[in-house]
């Protein structure tokens, strides 16, 4: 019985797309729960929101890539955060990350590591997507973790694709994520 | 001449200590101007700031490490700069960083790569500290980057330190920074 | 029980040092069984490394930080690991690491964040140093972590000291380290 | 007149037809030489390489990126140039970095975050790619920078695909690394 929150923000819907593949990959493990903890457009989460993620078995973050890193509405989350890891109250859960931005690249590494040096100071163990890259000549974005993600599931969605344009690859990948971390959990907090 | 903008948020303080030094040092430099543009608690900066963002030579980010990367509202200000970033008007400039934090590592790197990352995609030319660190057992905070920052300036405050405790080697790392960038800018902008 | 193993270089002995502390934390815990997996001067790990590897719960990464990342050494013994790699025979692995340098930051975060990527790649699971630093005007290398790692376990040797001059503060970071991964290895194993 | 050299490491050919694109592009600004610094199968430079890096006005950095970082011969190359770095013989020079790997992603950022590391110990001034992403829906690999790389030149060689099959998108990438290290570097040494 693991209990899943998802804490991301999305801009435009492309993110929050993606982290509904996540919970529904988390959702498919049985006896899994998961709550979804949207950030607002001013970096806020509603009230009761981190005693949820207190009560979490592992929490998965999101964010698109802008600028290189995640959103600044998700570092304002980050930021809020050190009230929980003064006391470490987020320790030894399980955590997971997912981005998603316009470009192949577009320093999407970037944002997962952030997410990762984040899940560190909160003394949470990481878990990535635990899939193989699809990389040869005839693989396209039909395939699961065509992006090559290792550290987290990465999306790309063409900067004139709306977010219901995800492409299966990449909607495979986050369900994969969710899949894993679903798996994973009750071992971790037992 | 040089102009340069230092582009900086500060939490209590120590940040804007290190920024003032920062300037001393490029202000040190015949033919510099400086302008100093702090991001405030809300993550903005006062009117016009952009525009001098654009007619400057050099900017030098700086921001606290808090929760494992740059404040929050030092992110607003990036993620806000997607608008000269898509005309690329800030293009060419020289570019560099400093951070501080309560912690001897403190992922103070990250915010620096953080700044470094941000600089590329405005396709911005970085610049370090270059200077050795200070490394033996004789050494001390009273020793210029002692801290052992390369890519750029790093400051220790302790928890139970206040902005005007800064340390000797930290003060005059961050005036070397500032030496270093404007006795180069003039070079990338001619 | 779990099995650990400590894959590790060291150039002059500081790392070495550090390894014997983090196995002596994990000897600790009642079960526990450590394998030392020393990489050669050329880069090489004795006949049979790679299958004691393949059979542990848990895998230690160290390297001193050389020139900003992972000495050579270990990196080649990471390229040599593309075979499991390609058939994910480490998969789903508990993982930690640990660095050693001379100067106070030279860039030890970027090694331990070597050590992430690269267990991402083979689908493991990273649990850092779990300790809060120690951060006050009153702390020096004493103190357990007063080096401020999160993502894993952090020394400082100056450049002018031998291994056994390894500062109590380092010594016992490492050795918790130990502890924490010999305590969650059972949960992932099982 | 801009001296350049660039060393790289090629493991299958893939990075040593990118580095090829880079040595056109500068060779297409006048004025320009280029000298190609190969590292061998054993991480080893030829006689003499060392010196010709110090006469350089600038470097470029090339490696694929193998198990989530540049190969082990790079680093084999950047550990021995602790050397020059301890005279800071190498200081002050334009630096820039290329990689090329099999997957949409696979870590290729860190690669080139390591390169700037890297290139930072040794207080180099790095430039980076300085060309905007291709990112809408029409675009593919024949397009300029479609890998989206800010910091550096990323290549994308799908497994099967030898090294003449490098697409046009990425050659060209190559080729504008060049060009814009060979426009900036006589105005740094000057």
């Amino acid at each position: 019985m693991a209990k899943i929150a998802i804490v991301y923000f999305s801009g435009y819907g492309h993110t929050a797309k993606q982290a509904e593949c996540v919970q529904a990959g988390a959702l498919s493990v049985p006896g899994t729960t998961v709550e979804m903890l949207r950030i607002d457009q001013e970096g806020n989460l509603s009230e009761g929101a981190f005693e949820q993620i207190t009560a979490a078995d592992a929490v998965i973050y999101g964010s698109p890539t802008y600028m290189g890193g995640p959103a600044w509405q998700f570092k304002k989350f980050a930021d809020a955060s050190s009230k929980p890891w003064f006391t470490q109250a987020w320790k030894n859960k399980l955590a997971a990350g997912f981005t998603t931005s316009a470009s192949t690249n577009g320093d999407k590494a970037n944002t997962i590591n952030y997410f990762f040096t984040f899940s560190q100071q909160h003394s949470q163990i990481w878990i990535g997507l635990g899939l193989m890259p699809m990389n040869a000549k005839a693989n396209s974005h039909e395939d699961t973790n065509w992006t090559a993600g290792f550290a987290g599931a990465l999306g790309i969605s063409p900067s004139d694709a709306n977010p219901d344009e995800i492409r299966k690859g990449d909607a495979e990948s986050a369900r994969q994520l969710g899949i894993r971390v679903a798996e994973f959990a009750p071992r971790i907090s037992s």
